[in-house]
Protein backbone atom coordinates (compact mmCIF):
# COMPACT_ATOMS: atom_id res chain seq x y z
CA UNK A 1 0.00 0.00 0.00
CA UNK A 2 1.36 3.35 -0.76
CA UNK A 3 0.82 6.48 0.82
CA UNK A 4 1.33 9.63 -1.31
CA UNK A 5 1.66 13.02 0.45
CA UNK A 6 0.19 15.28 -2.02
CA UNK A 7 -0.01 18.69 -1.35
CA UNK A 8 -2.36 19.95 1.11
CA UNK A 9 -4.13 23.43 1.50
CA UNK A 10 -1.80 23.49 5.43
CA UNK A 11 1.00 23.43 3.06
CA UNK A 12 0.24 26.08 1.45
CA UNK A 13 0.56 28.74 4.02
CA UNK A 14 3.43 26.94 6.16
CA UNK A 15 5.36 26.55 2.92
CA UNK A 16 4.34 30.63 2.23
CA UNK A 17 5.58 31.00 6.14
CA UNK A 18 8.83 29.26 5.57
CA UNK A 19 10.03 31.21 2.57
CA UNK A 20 9.07 34.58 4.28
CA UNK A 21 10.98 33.05 7.41
CA UNK A 22 14.22 32.16 5.46
CA UNK A 23 13.84 35.59 3.65
CA UNK A 24 14.07 37.53 6.81
CA UNK A 25 16.84 35.23 8.08
CA UNK A 26 18.71 36.17 4.73
CA UNK A 27 18.12 39.71 4.23
CA UNK A 28 17.02 42.90 5.63
CA UNK A 29 16.38 44.62 2.52
CA UNK A 30 12.28 45.26 2.75
CA UNK A 31 12.84 45.25 -1.14
CA UNK A 32 14.24 42.06 -1.83
CA UNK A 33 11.73 40.51 0.76
CA UNK A 34 9.14 41.92 -1.46
CA UNK A 35 10.11 40.58 -4.21
CA UNK A 36 10.62 37.48 -2.60
CA UNK A 37 7.24 37.24 -1.55
CA UNK A 38 5.69 38.10 -4.79
CA UNK A 39 7.39 35.62 -6.79
CA UNK A 40 6.56 32.17 -4.57
CA UNK A 41 2.94 33.71 -4.41
CA UNK A 42 3.14 34.26 -8.25
CA UNK A 43 4.77 30.65 -7.80
CA UNK A 44 2.23 28.85 -5.84
CA UNK A 45 -0.34 30.46 -8.30
CA UNK A 46 0.80 29.03 -11.04
CA UNK A 47 2.07 25.32 -9.58
CA UNK A 48 -0.26 24.53 -6.39
CA UNK A 49 -2.18 21.50 -7.47
CA UNK A 50 -3.66 18.97 -5.03
CA UNK A 51 -2.06 16.46 -7.34
CA UNK A 52 1.39 17.69 -6.61
CA UNK A 53 3.65 15.93 -3.88
CA UNK A 54 4.33 18.49 -1.36
CA UNK A 55 7.78 17.48 -1.44
CA UNK A 56 8.24 18.63 -4.86
CA UNK A 57 6.43 21.93 -5.19
CA UNK A 58 8.15 22.90 -2.00
CA UNK A 59 11.48 22.46 -3.88
CA UNK A 60 10.16 24.91 -6.21
CA UNK A 61 9.54 27.35 -4.30
CA UNK A 62 12.77 27.41 -1.99
CA UNK A 63 14.77 27.47 -5.09
CA UNK A 64 13.01 30.63 -6.42
CA UNK A 65 13.46 32.21 -3.29
CA UNK A 66 17.21 31.27 -2.33
CA UNK A 67 18.07 32.14 -6.26
CA UNK A 68 16.15 35.70 -5.59
CA UNK A 69 17.81 36.15 -2.54
CA UNK A 70 21.13 35.13 -4.21
CA UNK A 71 22.19 33.36 -0.80
CA UNK A 72 22.53 29.27 -0.64
CA UNK A 73 22.40 28.89 2.89
CA UNK A 74 19.80 31.51 4.53
CA UNK A 75 19.60 28.84 7.53
CA UNK A 76 23.65 28.85 8.07
CA UNK A 77 23.78 30.28 11.10
CA UNK A 78 20.25 28.64 12.26
CA UNK A 79 22.03 25.10 11.25
CA UNK A 80 25.39 25.99 13.53
CA UNK A 81 23.47 27.06 16.26
CA UNK A 82 21.64 23.98 16.62
CA UNK A 83 24.99 21.40 16.00
CA UNK A 84 26.35 23.30 19.04
CA UNK A 85 22.91 22.88 21.44
CA UNK A 86 22.74 19.16 20.32
CA UNK A 87 26.35 18.35 20.81
CA UNK A 88 26.02 20.22 24.16
CA UNK A 89 23.33 17.32 24.56
CA UNK A 90 25.61 14.44 23.76
CA UNK A 91 26.37 13.58 27.19
CA UNK A 92 22.73 13.30 28.41
CA UNK A 93 22.03 10.85 25.03
CA UNK A 94 24.82 9.10 25.75
CA UNK A 95 23.50 8.49 29.42
CA UNK A 96 20.36 7.48 28.38
CA UNK A 97 21.42 5.28 25.70
CA UNK A 98 24.32 3.08 28.09
CA UNK A 99 21.78 3.09 30.76
CA UNK A 100 18.90 1.76 28.74
CA UNK A 101 18.27 -2.06 28.73
CA UNK A 102 17.74 -1.43 24.48
CA UNK A 103 20.78 0.64 23.54
CA UNK A 104 19.56 0.95 20.06
CA UNK A 105 16.38 1.64 21.01
CA UNK A 106 17.10 4.88 22.92
CA UNK A 107 19.19 5.99 20.23
CA UNK A 108 16.57 5.96 17.76
CA UNK A 109 14.34 7.53 20.56
CA UNK A 110 17.01 10.34 20.84
CA UNK A 111 17.51 11.14 17.50
CA UNK A 112 13.72 10.96 16.49
CA UNK A 113 13.67 13.98 19.89
CA UNK A 114 16.63 15.39 17.64
CA UNK A 115 14.07 16.28 14.80
CA UNK A 116 11.93 18.31 17.36
CA UNK A 117 14.45 20.79 16.14
CA UNK A 118 13.07 22.40 12.90
CA UNK A 119 12.35 26.56 12.23
CA UNK A 120 9.76 28.29 10.49
CA UNK A 121 6.95 25.98 11.21
CA UNK A 122 4.18 25.73 13.24
CA UNK A 123 4.97 22.73 15.34
CA UNK A 124 8.82 22.74 15.37
CA UNK A 125 11.32 24.81 17.45
CA UNK A 126 11.03 28.83 17.47
CA UNK A 127 15.12 28.95 18.54
CA UNK A 128 17.86 25.76 18.39
CA UNK A 129 18.02 26.43 22.65
CA UNK A 130 14.05 25.04 22.66
CA UNK A 131 15.38 21.39 22.10
CA UNK A 132 17.85 21.62 25.24
CA UNK A 133 14.22 23.09 27.11
CA UNK A 134 12.48 20.05 26.16
CA UNK A 135 14.84 17.18 25.49
CA UNK A 136 13.98 15.38 29.26
CA UNK A 137 10.40 15.79 28.97
CA UNK A 138 10.27 14.62 25.60
CA UNK A 139 12.16 11.64 26.62
CA UNK A 140 9.66 10.81 29.34
CA UNK A 141 7.01 10.75 26.28
CA UNK A 142 8.90 7.79 24.63
CA UNK A 143 7.43 6.82 21.46
CA UNK A 144 4.07 7.63 20.34
CA UNK A 145 4.09 4.82 17.63
CA UNK A 146 6.85 2.08 17.60
CA UNK A 147 7.32 -0.22 15.39
CA UNK A 148 10.89 -0.94 17.16
CA UNK A 149 10.28 -5.13 17.12
CA UNK A 150 9.25 -4.73 13.53
CA UNK A 151 12.39 -2.65 12.63
CA UNK A 152 14.25 -4.72 15.06
CA UNK A 153 13.38 -8.08 12.46
CA UNK A 154 14.50 -6.96 9.62
CA UNK A 155 17.99 -5.53 11.13
CA UNK A 156 18.73 -8.84 12.21
CA UNK A 157 18.43 -10.18 8.49
CA UNK A 158 19.82 -6.85 6.76
CA UNK A 159 23.31 -7.30 4.97
CA UNK A 160 22.73 -3.62 4.25
CA UNK A 161 20.92 -0.64 5.58
CA UNK A 162 20.12 3.05 4.22
CA UNK A 163 19.82 6.35 6.68
CA UNK A 164 18.64 9.09 4.90
CA UNK A 165 19.28 12.41 7.61
CA UNK A 166 17.18 15.16 7.82
CA UNK A 167 18.23 18.55 9.90
CA UNK A 168 21.17 19.82 11.26
CA UNK A 169 21.53 19.46 15.17
CA UNK A 170 19.56 16.12 14.60
CA UNK A 171 22.26 14.74 12.77
CA UNK A 172 24.78 14.91 16.08
CA UNK A 173 22.52 12.04 17.65
CA UNK A 174 22.03 9.94 14.13
CA UNK A 175 25.48 9.82 14.70
CA UNK A 176 25.05 7.62 18.15
CA UNK A 177 21.82 5.88 16.42
CA UNK A 178 24.37 4.65 13.39
CA UNK A 179 27.21 3.65 15.78
CA UNK A 180 24.81 1.47 17.99
CA UNK A 181 23.24 0.41 14.88
CA UNK A 182 26.86 -0.81 13.89
CA UNK A 183 27.19 -2.29 17.23
CA UNK A 184 24.01 -4.55 17.12
CA UNK A 185 24.92 -5.48 13.61
CA UNK A 186 28.91 -5.30 13.55
CA UNK A 187 27.82 -7.33 9.57
CA UNK A 188 25.26 -5.37 8.32
CA UNK A 189 26.82 -2.44 5.35
CA UNK A 190 25.50 0.87 6.82
CA UNK A 191 25.25 3.90 4.16
CA UNK A 192 24.38 7.48 4.95
CA UNK A 193 22.49 9.67 3.11
CA UNK A 194 22.75 13.62 3.39
CA UNK A 195 21.36 15.84 1.34
CA UNK A 196 22.85 17.13 -1.97
CA UNK A 197 22.85 20.79 -1.21
CA UNK A 198 22.42 23.25 1.60
CA UNK A 199 18.25 23.19 1.55
CA UNK A 200 16.42 24.37 4.84
CA UNK A 201 18.13 23.41 7.73
CA UNK A 202 18.89 19.78 6.90
CA UNK A 203 22.33 18.22 6.73
CA UNK A 204 24.81 18.34 4.26
CA UNK A 205 28.02 16.28 3.48
CA UNK A 206 29.89 19.00 5.35
CA UNK A 207 28.19 18.16 8.49
CA UNK A 208 28.44 14.33 8.24
CA UNK A 209 32.20 15.26 7.70
CA UNK A 210 33.16 17.47 10.55
CA UNK A 211 31.13 14.88 13.09
CA UNK A 212 32.89 12.34 11.93
CA UNK A 213 30.47 9.73 10.53
CA UNK A 214 33.57 7.61 8.71
CA UNK A 215 34.17 6.46 11.78
CA UNK A 216 30.50 5.36 12.61
CA UNK A 217 29.00 3.80 8.45
CA UNK A 218 30.50 2.25 5.68
CA UNK A 219 29.65 5.03 3.08
CA UNK A 220 28.12 8.82 2.94
CA UNK A 221 26.14 9.30 0.26
CA UNK A 222 24.32 12.69 -1.25
CA UNK A 223 20.91 13.02 -2.40
CA UNK A 224 23.38 14.96 -4.91
CA UNK A 225 20.93 18.11 -5.92
CA UNK A 226 19.00 20.93 -3.81
CA UNK A 227 15.42 19.35 -2.92
CA UNK A 228 13.20 19.05 -0.58
CA UNK A 229 13.68 15.33 0.81
CA UNK A 230 15.03 13.49 -2.15
CA UNK A 231 14.58 14.55 -5.86
CA UNK A 232 14.63 10.49 -7.15
CA UNK A 233 15.36 12.23 -10.92
CA UNK A 234 18.88 13.31 -9.51
CA UNK A 235 20.04 10.73 -7.07
CA UNK A 236 23.47 9.13 -8.42
CA UNK A 237 23.59 5.46 -10.56
CA UNK A 238 25.04 4.44 -6.91
CA UNK A 239 22.64 5.33 -4.51
CA UNK A 240 19.49 4.31 -7.24
CA UNK A 241 21.80 0.92 -7.07
CA UNK A 242 21.51 0.90 -3.07
CA UNK A 243 18.03 1.56 -2.66
CA UNK A 244 17.25 -0.98 -5.61
CA UNK A 245 18.76 -3.63 -3.30
CA UNK A 246 19.05 -2.59 0.47
CA UNK A 247 17.39 -4.46 3.08
CA UNK A 248 15.96 -1.37 5.05
CA UNK A 249 16.10 1.95 4.53
CA UNK A 250 16.03 4.37 7.37
CA UNK A 251 14.01 7.76 7.03
CA UNK A 252 14.79 10.48 9.44
CA UNK A 253 12.21 13.46 9.08
CA UNK A 254 8.83 14.51 7.40
CA UNK A 255 10.88 15.58 3.94
CA UNK A 256 11.64 12.53 2.98
CA UNK A 257 8.62 11.08 4.32
CA UNK A 258 6.73 13.44 1.75
CA UNK A 259 9.50 12.47 -1.03
CA UNK A 260 9.52 8.60 -0.62
CA UNK A 261 5.86 8.35 -0.35
CA UNK A 262 5.68 8.70 -4.06
CA UNK A 263 8.21 5.89 -4.57
CA UNK A 264 7.75 1.78 -4.33
CA UNK A 265 11.10 1.89 -2.17
CA UNK A 266 10.44 -0.62 0.46
CA UNK A 267 11.14 -1.80 3.43
CA UNK A 268 10.98 2.00 5.13
CA UNK A 269 11.65 3.19 8.25
CA UNK A 270 10.24 6.27 9.12
CA UNK A 271 11.89 7.88 12.59
CA UNK A 272 10.10 11.17 13.26
CA UNK A 273 8.75 13.84 15.01
CA UNK A 274 4.57 14.70 13.80
CA UNK A 275 5.25 18.17 13.35
CA UNK A 276 2.18 18.86 11.16
CA UNK A 277 -1.23 17.12 10.68
CA UNK A 278 -1.33 16.37 6.82
CA UNK A 279 1.96 14.30 7.32
CA UNK A 280 0.63 13.01 10.82
CA UNK A 281 -2.59 12.65 8.66
CA UNK A 282 -0.86 10.82 5.86
CA UNK A 283 0.71 8.37 8.00
CA UNK A 284 -2.53 7.82 10.26
CA UNK A 285 -0.75 8.47 13.21
CA UNK A 286 -1.64 11.35 15.90
CA UNK A 287 0.11 15.16 15.67
CA UNK A 288 3.11 15.98 17.73
CA UNK A 289 4.19 12.71 18.68
CA UNK A 290 7.35 10.55 18.34
CA UNK A 291 7.14 8.03 16.18
CA UNK A 292 8.89 4.72 14.07
CA UNK A 293 6.71 3.45 11.55
CA UNK A 294 7.24 0.81 9.14
CA UNK A 295 6.24 0.17 5.42
CA UNK A 296 6.62 -3.16 4.32
CA UNK B 1 0.76 60.88 16.06
CA UNK B 2 -0.46 58.84 13.51
CA UNK B 3 0.37 55.20 13.19
CA UNK B 4 -0.28 53.59 9.78
CA UNK B 5 -0.54 49.47 9.78
CA UNK B 6 1.23 48.66 7.25
CA UNK B 7 0.82 44.99 5.87
CA UNK B 8 3.92 42.75 6.65
CA UNK B 9 5.26 39.22 5.86
CA UNK B 10 3.43 38.15 8.64
CA UNK B 11 -0.10 39.60 7.52
CA UNK B 12 0.72 37.67 4.22
CA UNK B 13 0.58 33.77 5.08
CA UNK B 14 -2.16 35.31 7.74
CA UNK B 15 -4.09 36.17 5.04
CA UNK B 16 -3.81 33.17 2.92
CA UNK B 17 -4.65 31.00 6.23
CA UNK B 18 -7.86 32.68 6.69
CA UNK B 19 -8.48 32.76 2.71
CA UNK B 20 -7.76 29.08 2.73
CA UNK B 21 -10.00 28.32 6.06
CA UNK B 22 -13.18 30.26 4.61
CA UNK B 23 -12.79 28.07 1.39
CA UNK B 24 -13.01 24.71 3.58
CA UNK B 25 -15.62 26.76 5.22
CA UNK B 26 -17.75 27.35 2.31
CA UNK B 27 -16.62 24.33 -0.32
CA UNK B 28 -15.85 20.91 -0.34
CA UNK B 29 -15.13 20.23 -3.97
CA UNK B 30 -11.52 20.36 -4.39
CA UNK B 31 -11.13 22.30 -7.77
CA UNK B 32 -12.92 25.38 -6.39
CA UNK B 33 -10.90 25.54 -3.29
CA UNK B 34 -7.85 24.96 -5.43
CA UNK B 35 -9.00 28.14 -7.88
CA UNK B 36 -9.48 30.33 -4.74
CA UNK B 37 -6.18 29.15 -3.64
CA UNK B 38 -4.05 30.09 -6.86
CA UNK B 39 -5.95 33.10 -7.59
CA UNK B 40 -5.45 34.46 -3.53
CA UNK B 41 -1.72 33.56 -4.42
CA UNK B 42 -2.09 35.21 -7.74
CA UNK B 43 -3.21 38.78 -6.41
CA UNK B 44 -1.13 38.83 -3.67
CA UNK B 45 2.23 38.30 -6.21
CA UNK B 46 0.69 41.44 -7.91
CA UNK B 47 -0.69 43.51 -4.90
CA UNK B 48 1.41 42.82 -1.98
CA UNK B 49 3.78 45.91 -1.09
CA UNK B 50 4.94 46.42 2.09
CA UNK B 51 3.75 50.55 1.70
CA UNK B 52 0.01 49.11 1.04
CA UNK B 53 -2.33 49.22 4.38
CA UNK B 54 -3.01 45.39 5.68
CA UNK B 55 -7.03 45.95 5.84
CA UNK B 56 -6.95 47.22 2.37
CA UNK B 57 -5.10 44.11 1.15
CA UNK B 58 -7.19 41.61 2.99
CA UNK B 59 -10.25 43.04 1.44
CA UNK B 60 -9.37 42.78 -2.42
CA UNK B 61 -8.23 39.44 -1.48
CA UNK B 62 -10.82 38.25 0.63
CA UNK B 63 -13.44 39.93 -2.05
CA UNK B 64 -11.69 37.74 -4.70
CA UNK B 65 -11.84 34.35 -2.70
CA UNK B 66 -16.02 35.22 -2.14
CA UNK B 67 -16.66 35.89 -5.61
CA UNK B 68 -14.83 32.76 -6.89
CA UNK B 69 -16.77 31.16 -4.08
CA UNK B 70 -19.88 32.22 -4.89
CA UNK B 71 -20.48 32.70 -1.67
CA UNK B 72 -21.34 35.70 -0.02
CA UNK B 73 -20.77 34.79 3.43
CA UNK B 74 -18.87 31.44 4.02
CA UNK B 75 -18.97 32.20 7.81
CA UNK B 76 -22.77 31.78 8.18
CA UNK B 77 -23.15 29.51 10.33
CA UNK B 78 -19.54 30.05 12.14
CA UNK B 79 -21.62 33.64 13.06
CA UNK B 80 -24.92 32.44 14.22
CA UNK B 81 -22.79 29.85 16.57
CA UNK B 82 -20.86 32.55 18.18
CA UNK B 83 -23.78 34.66 18.57
CA UNK B 84 -25.35 31.53 20.35
CA UNK B 85 -22.32 30.95 22.64
CA UNK B 86 -22.13 34.52 23.71
CA UNK B 87 -25.86 34.45 24.89
CA UNK B 88 -25.38 31.80 26.79
CA UNK B 89 -22.56 34.10 28.49
CA UNK B 90 -24.89 37.06 28.76
CA UNK B 91 -26.14 35.76 32.46
CA UNK B 92 -22.48 36.26 33.36
CA UNK B 93 -21.74 39.33 31.81
CA UNK B 94 -24.52 40.66 33.44
CA UNK B 95 -23.56 39.35 36.78
CA UNK B 96 -19.89 40.66 36.59
CA UNK B 97 -21.39 43.88 35.19
CA UNK B 98 -23.80 44.69 38.41
CA UNK B 99 -21.33 43.86 41.09
CA UNK B 100 -18.57 46.03 39.84
CA UNK B 101 -17.71 48.98 41.02
CA UNK B 102 -16.95 50.09 37.55
CA UNK B 103 -20.27 49.11 35.68
CA UNK B 104 -19.19 50.75 32.43
CA UNK B 105 -15.42 49.69 32.90
CA UNK B 106 -16.75 45.55 33.25
CA UNK B 107 -18.07 45.99 29.99
CA UNK B 108 -15.81 47.32 28.12
CA UNK B 109 -13.63 44.45 29.92
CA UNK B 110 -16.30 42.14 28.64
CA UNK B 111 -16.53 42.78 25.47
CA UNK B 112 -13.08 43.54 24.46
CA UNK B 113 -13.23 39.64 25.90
CA UNK B 114 -15.76 38.53 23.55
CA UNK B 115 -13.02 39.99 20.97
CA UNK B 116 -11.11 37.04 21.48
CA UNK B 117 -13.85 34.82 19.62
CA UNK B 118 -12.05 35.05 16.21
CA UNK B 119 -11.97 32.35 13.42
CA UNK B 120 -9.08 31.36 10.83
CA UNK B 121 -6.11 33.57 12.44
CA UNK B 122 -3.46 32.13 14.56
CA UNK B 123 -4.15 34.31 17.83
CA UNK B 124 -8.08 33.79 17.51
CA UNK B 125 -10.27 31.13 19.08
CA UNK B 126 -10.61 27.15 17.13
CA UNK B 127 -14.38 27.15 17.80
CA UNK B 128 -17.18 28.88 19.49
CA UNK B 129 -17.42 26.93 22.05
CA UNK B 130 -13.63 28.24 23.32
CA UNK B 131 -15.19 31.76 24.37
CA UNK B 132 -16.99 29.72 27.43
CA UNK B 133 -14.20 27.83 28.36
CA UNK B 134 -11.54 30.55 28.41
CA UNK B 135 -14.28 33.36 29.00
CA UNK B 136 -13.78 32.90 33.60
CA UNK B 137 -10.28 32.89 33.03
CA UNK B 138 -9.81 35.95 30.91
CA UNK B 139 -11.79 37.68 32.78
CA UNK B 140 -9.48 37.34 35.97
CA UNK B 141 -6.07 38.68 33.58
CA UNK B 142 -7.94 42.16 33.32
CA UNK B 143 -6.45 44.55 31.02
CA UNK B 144 -3.44 44.47 30.13
CA UNK B 145 -3.33 48.00 29.04
CA UNK B 146 -5.93 50.23 30.47
CA UNK B 147 -6.47 54.03 29.33
CA UNK B 148 -10.23 53.77 30.88
CA UNK B 149 -9.52 56.82 32.59
CA UNK B 150 -8.84 58.71 29.98
CA UNK B 151 -11.56 57.12 27.71
CA UNK B 152 -13.60 58.56 31.05
CA UNK B 153 -12.66 62.03 30.95
CA UNK B 154 -13.31 62.56 27.26
CA UNK B 155 -17.02 60.56 27.73
CA UNK B 156 -17.87 63.06 30.25
CA UNK B 157 -17.34 65.96 27.74
CA UNK B 158 -18.93 63.97 25.01
CA UNK B 159 -22.30 65.04 23.25
CA UNK B 160 -22.10 62.24 20.31
CA UNK B 161 -19.95 58.69 20.63
CA UNK B 162 -19.85 56.21 17.59
CA UNK B 163 -19.00 52.73 17.76
CA UNK B 164 -17.60 50.40 15.20
CA UNK B 165 -18.38 46.88 15.88
CA UNK B 166 -16.45 43.73 14.79
CA UNK B 167 -17.05 40.27 15.14
CA UNK B 168 -20.52 38.05 15.60
CA UNK B 169 -20.68 37.02 18.95
CA UNK B 170 -18.71 39.93 20.72
CA UNK B 171 -21.77 41.64 19.08
CA UNK B 172 -23.44 40.57 22.05
CA UNK B 173 -21.35 41.63 24.82
CA UNK B 174 -21.26 45.43 22.73
CA UNK B 175 -25.23 45.68 23.34
CA UNK B 176 -24.38 45.75 27.47
CA UNK B 177 -21.54 48.05 27.00
CA UNK B 178 -24.01 50.81 24.96
CA UNK B 179 -26.58 50.09 27.10
CA UNK B 180 -23.71 50.93 30.34
CA UNK B 181 -22.72 53.51 28.35
CA UNK B 182 -26.10 54.99 27.88
CA UNK B 183 -26.62 55.04 31.38
CA UNK B 184 -23.91 56.04 32.56
CA UNK B 185 -24.14 59.23 30.01
CA UNK B 186 -27.88 59.65 28.98
CA UNK B 187 -27.36 62.92 27.25
CA UNK B 188 -24.37 61.75 24.78
CA UNK B 189 -26.01 60.72 21.57
CA UNK B 190 -24.64 57.13 20.82
CA UNK B 191 -24.37 55.64 16.65
CA UNK B 192 -23.65 52.19 16.46
CA UNK B 193 -21.61 51.22 12.93
CA UNK B 194 -21.54 47.75 11.65
CA UNK B 195 -19.95 46.14 8.36
CA UNK B 196 -22.50 47.23 4.99
CA UNK B 197 -21.82 43.88 4.27
CA UNK B 198 -21.08 40.27 5.44
CA UNK B 199 -16.97 40.06 5.54
CA UNK B 200 -15.55 37.12 7.76
CA UNK B 201 -16.80 37.14 10.87
CA UNK B 202 -17.90 40.49 11.41
CA UNK B 203 -21.38 41.61 12.63
CA UNK B 204 -24.03 43.31 9.86
CA UNK B 205 -27.01 45.05 10.41
CA UNK B 206 -29.00 41.77 10.45
CA UNK B 207 -27.45 41.05 14.10
CA UNK B 208 -27.75 44.87 15.45
CA UNK B 209 -31.27 44.11 14.52
CA UNK B 210 -31.41 40.33 16.09
CA UNK B 211 -29.99 41.91 19.15
CA UNK B 212 -32.49 44.79 19.77
CA UNK B 213 -29.57 47.50 19.47
CA UNK B 214 -32.45 50.13 18.90
CA UNK B 215 -33.19 49.86 22.35
CA UNK B 216 -29.61 50.78 23.39
CA UNK B 217 -28.12 53.55 20.89
CA UNK B 218 -29.78 56.47 19.36
CA UNK B 219 -28.63 55.65 15.50
CA UNK B 220 -27.47 52.61 13.51
CA UNK B 221 -25.23 52.97 10.53
CA UNK B 222 -23.06 50.80 8.14
CA UNK B 223 -19.82 50.99 6.66
CA UNK B 224 -22.25 50.98 3.60
CA UNK B 225 -19.72 48.62 1.55
CA UNK B 226 -17.51 45.09 1.83
CA UNK B 227 -14.44 45.39 3.65
CA UNK B 228 -11.90 44.28 6.33
CA UNK B 229 -12.81 47.00 8.93
CA UNK B 230 -13.85 50.51 7.04
CA UNK B 231 -13.45 51.70 3.25
CA UNK B 232 -13.35 55.36 3.64
CA UNK B 233 -13.79 55.97 0.06
CA UNK B 234 -17.16 54.09 0.30
CA UNK B 235 -18.95 55.09 3.62
CA UNK B 236 -22.24 57.22 3.18
CA UNK B 237 -22.50 61.00 3.66
CA UNK B 238 -24.14 60.93 6.99
CA UNK B 239 -21.49 58.65 8.54
CA UNK B 240 -18.56 60.90 6.96
CA UNK B 241 -20.49 63.72 9.28
CA UNK B 242 -20.49 61.62 12.02
CA UNK B 243 -16.70 60.95 11.94
CA UNK B 244 -15.99 64.69 11.41
CA UNK B 245 -17.71 66.08 13.94
CA UNK B 246 -18.18 63.09 16.80
CA UNK B 247 -16.42 64.10 20.59
CA UNK B 248 -14.88 60.03 20.44
CA UNK B 249 -14.59 57.20 18.30
CA UNK B 250 -14.88 53.22 20.05
CA UNK B 251 -13.46 50.97 17.70
CA UNK B 252 -13.88 47.47 18.41
CA UNK B 253 -11.12 44.67 17.47
CA UNK B 254 -7.92 44.77 14.68
CA UNK B 255 -9.89 45.16 11.48
CA UNK B 256 -11.14 49.20 13.11
CA UNK B 257 -7.72 49.60 13.88
CA UNK B 258 -6.19 48.39 10.79
CA UNK B 259 -8.24 51.17 8.82
CA UNK B 260 -8.58 53.89 11.02
CA UNK B 261 -4.87 53.89 11.35
CA UNK B 262 -4.68 55.58 7.73
CA UNK B 263 -6.92 58.04 8.47
CA UNK B 264 -6.75 61.31 10.80
CA UNK B 265 -10.16 60.78 13.15
CA UNK B 266 -9.73 60.88 16.59
CA UNK B 267 -9.98 60.67 19.08
CA UNK B 268 -10.12 56.68 19.15
CA UNK B 269 -10.47 54.28 21.72
CA UNK B 270 -9.36 51.03 20.65
CA UNK B 271 -11.05 48.48 22.34
CA UNK B 272 -9.43 44.96 21.88
CA UNK B 273 -7.50 41.80 22.24
CA UNK B 274 -4.31 41.93 20.60
CA UNK B 275 -4.34 38.38 18.72
CA UNK B 276 -1.65 38.75 16.58
CA UNK B 277 2.41 40.48 16.45
CA UNK B 278 2.00 43.17 13.42
CA UNK B 279 -1.27 44.95 15.59
CA UNK B 280 0.26 44.66 18.79
CA UNK B 281 3.71 45.96 17.69
CA UNK B 282 2.03 49.04 15.92
CA UNK B 283 -0.09 49.52 18.98
CA UNK B 284 3.89 49.55 21.08
CA UNK B 285 1.27 46.97 23.25
CA UNK B 286 2.20 43.48 24.68
CA UNK B 287 0.80 40.70 22.26
CA UNK B 288 -2.02 38.58 23.48
CA UNK B 289 -3.75 41.15 25.98
CA UNK B 290 -6.78 42.69 26.76
CA UNK B 291 -6.38 46.48 25.86
CA UNK B 292 -8.12 50.01 25.69
CA UNK B 293 -6.04 52.23 24.15
CA UNK B 294 -7.15 55.81 23.31
CA UNK B 295 -5.46 58.00 20.67
CA UNK B 296 -5.92 61.53 21.22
Amino acid sequence: MVFIMKITTECVYCLLNRIIYETELSTKDVELRTEVIKKACGMLSEIYSPDECSASIATRVHKLAYETLGDNDPYKELKDESNNIAKSLVPLVEELVNNSDNPLKMSMICAIIGNMMDFGIAGGSSHPGMLKEVFGKTVKEGLGYDDFSKVEVLLKKASHVVLFTDNCGEIVFDKVLCRELKKAYPNCFLTLVVRGAPIISDATIEDARAFGFDEVVDEILTTNCFAIGVDFNSISDRLRAVLDKVDLIICKGMANYEAFSETDYKPIAYLLRTKCAPIANSMGIPQDINAIKLYE
